[in-house]
């Protein structure tokens, strides 16, 4: 079973938007245990994509289009793919009620273009959108089969996941699927945990183990194919147990794992509260706390002091102490730690200063200079880093120091 | 002058990684005024690599390669390339000698695979590498050109930038540029601004209007081709001109401006200063004040409530108004906007107060309802939202029309 993915819109050939849409569908094609050999991104010329949609099925079983099925004159997906099979479009009564029923609960007056939406080529099965106003749209043509998707990623993968997905399972009994096990690593940079699985990495097919940068994070992929979800599972386990002795304590999750939700389950479960002081990370460090369904639970407040004037208000650090030592220093991190956890009456408290860039920076106290403080009922500890890239990066990194500290030291 | 991108990679095949590079690529060759069609995404496998850049070289005059040119067995592109080309490998010494220099300075000892990087088609063009091992090549082949760059962003981006753009502008001596206005507008849906502004949408090349959705805000992109940047501008002008007629008031800026950056400006130019009070956007509002570059003059405090308590204690909100009318409501929204106002001493406060989801909603207070109020020296305002999505996304459209708030009442 071979799959290929068109992505179809003028904005992604002008880079204005990236293409998180394939690496999605992507992913979930390999979880299915589908093949993919192409990804293809074309613009809004009916020509072109007819063409590339004609290449396509002449290699692959399974052709999935996402974009440019919206109301306007430039969607040309359903026109392009009802010419390419021959068929006429035609109104779906049914499609268009979902489409009058969506502006209703909107309370907003629809604009003519939208019946547009409604035209779908004969004979294709439409899937209902819950988020958005262009239906999904199966078409069968011989053996093959043409998927069409929405462009927007949060109309996209609800439809893919509730509707697409099962179908494509019982259309495409697969003979054998792929299950993806990733281990994530904080705190050691690509090219250490690179030297420490190096053997690991040079594997061949079936099971293999991919290696992924992100900032201050890396992932280790390990991907099995094999006839059933048992047998590709043992065929991880035993990678999956080296790896984790060779890594131990620089893991701290696996799969959909984010740093910051295992930090809020350990929260839990140790029944702590957290509170958190931000100066350069500016809210973010908050933001991922919160990003957390369940969060209230343990997260109490954060607070931005990004003055002086309102490190001193809010969190009662010295005045004296940020003359002396400055404001990007380990003393006000750790008084804004203390002043946090005191006024929010948490367990845990965390203060983060820093200087973010790009302006800002001294010799003394160059950009990318961060210190964070964590302080718990018995302790309080105050570390030195120092991050490169732009302002965005040296706040993640930041953020993700913090978390990792709270990881450790609880 | 037309170009084409191939990403290669099995990660990208896989979805492992977004391909932020095609998105960059594309923006940089549009800038340049040469005509992008396709971007195709191949795995490491020699057969289908050749494959595609073959095809590539029949419709293109250029085919910029990405990625598989690293120290390991799967890096196939120089060799792939030189197949094509029919050329041999061959050992460069003066690549070698950069490798071996960045290895030094390192300090760390050079593991052996990195020998593969200095054998190069014959003939090729080396480019300097300055944050990384891989050389980027350029091989002339006949009239057509082929560039393999490496793939991680941080080493392919300084190579484009420095190293190939001049390449391309002296040998494709372009008759025409492409020059990008981006006008950017806020509280209108798409369905809105498509009817307002059809007319323009359909106006065909060298001048073009496209239109573009995101989150509470939508972009229409004027793209000029022309000779000269001053002919493009005198194309787009007019066409501008009469979209600011049109949309007026929501439109909030153009090209690179953020809603965040373009309300910090006005709150410079204003001389005011603006603290956050924020419950359900939990810090999300605070971050995109800080994203700038410079908002120390301007945002002073952000303040996370996210429990009942911390609404009390630090913001001074009436207990028994969050009993009566509830944590989500008009009145406790404008106590926090009016709390934090009053205790970070500045001239604007925000309160923000709502039910992101997925859990929390009830019947009277479904996921989606979101208050948000802006309290002035001269007015607190309140206003009842409706979002829809996600959490991240209610969270976002939240910040966004808190942003949107400040921008129309200050």
């Amino acid at each position: 079973m071979k799959a290929e993915i068109i992505s179809i819109g003028t904005e992604l050939l002008l880079g204005h938007i990236v293409n998180t849409n394939a690496a999605y569908l992507s992913r979930r094609l390999a979880e299915l245990g589908i093949d993919l050999y192409f990804q293809t991104t074309v613009g809004d010329n009916p020509q072109r994509l007819t063409q590339t949609i004609r290449k396509a099925l002449v290699r692959s079983d399974v052709v999935i289009l996402t974009g440019g099925l919206g109301p306007t004159i430039d969607d040309i997906t359903s026109e392009s793919v009802a010419n390419l099979i021959s068929k006429p479009l035609v109104f779906d009564a049914s499609v268009w009620r979902d489409i009058q029923k969506r502006f209703g609960s909107m309370g907003v007056k629809m604009p003519s273009g939208n019946k547009r939406q409604a035209m779908v080529p004969k004979g294709a099965i439409c899937l209902r959108n819950n988020f958005g106003t262009a239906p999904a749209l199966i078409v069968e043509y011989m053996d093959k089969v043409i998927i069409c998707l929405p462009g927007p990623p949060r109309e996209m993968e609800p439809l893919f996941e509730d509707q697409v997905a099962s179908y494509l399972k019982k259309r495409f009994k697969s003979e054998s699927i792929i299950v993806v096990r990733t281990i994530k690593i904080v705190g050691l940079p690509e090219s250490f945990v690179n030297n420490i699985v190096r053997d690991l990495l040079k594997m061949p097919p079936p099971t293999t183990v991919g290696i992924y940068a992100k900032l201050r994070e890396v992932h280790l992929v390990i991907m099995a194919k094999a006839r059933s979800p048992r047998q590709c599972r043992r065929a991880i386990s035993p990678i999956e147990k080296e790896i984790v002795s060779r890594l131990r304590n620089n893991i701290f999750g696996y799969d959909g794992d984010t740093l910051e939700s295992i930090v809020g389950m350990m929260l839990l479960k140790k029944k702590l509260t957290i509170s958190v002081a931000e100066s350069c990370t500016g809210g973010l460090l908050s933001k991922r706390f919160t990003d957390v369904n369940g969060s209230s639970r343990y997260f109490m407040t954060g607070i931005v002091t990004y003055s002086n004037e309102s490190k001193s208000s809010f969190l009662g650090v010295k005045r004296a102490d940020i003359v002396r030592f400055g404001a990007v220093s380990n003393e006000v991190a750790s008084q804004m730690a203390s002043g946090i956890k005191y006024f929010a009456c948490t367990d845990i408290g965390i203060g983060i200063t820093g200087v973010a860039g790009p302006a800002g920076g001294s010799l003394r106290k160059p950009i990318g200079l961060v210190y964070i403080a964590i302080k718990t009922s018995k302790k309080c500890i105050a570390k030195e880093f120092r991050f490169s890239g732009s302002r965005e990066d040296v706040r993640h990194q930041a953020s993700q120091a913090a978390l990792d500290m709270v990881r450790v030291n609880i």
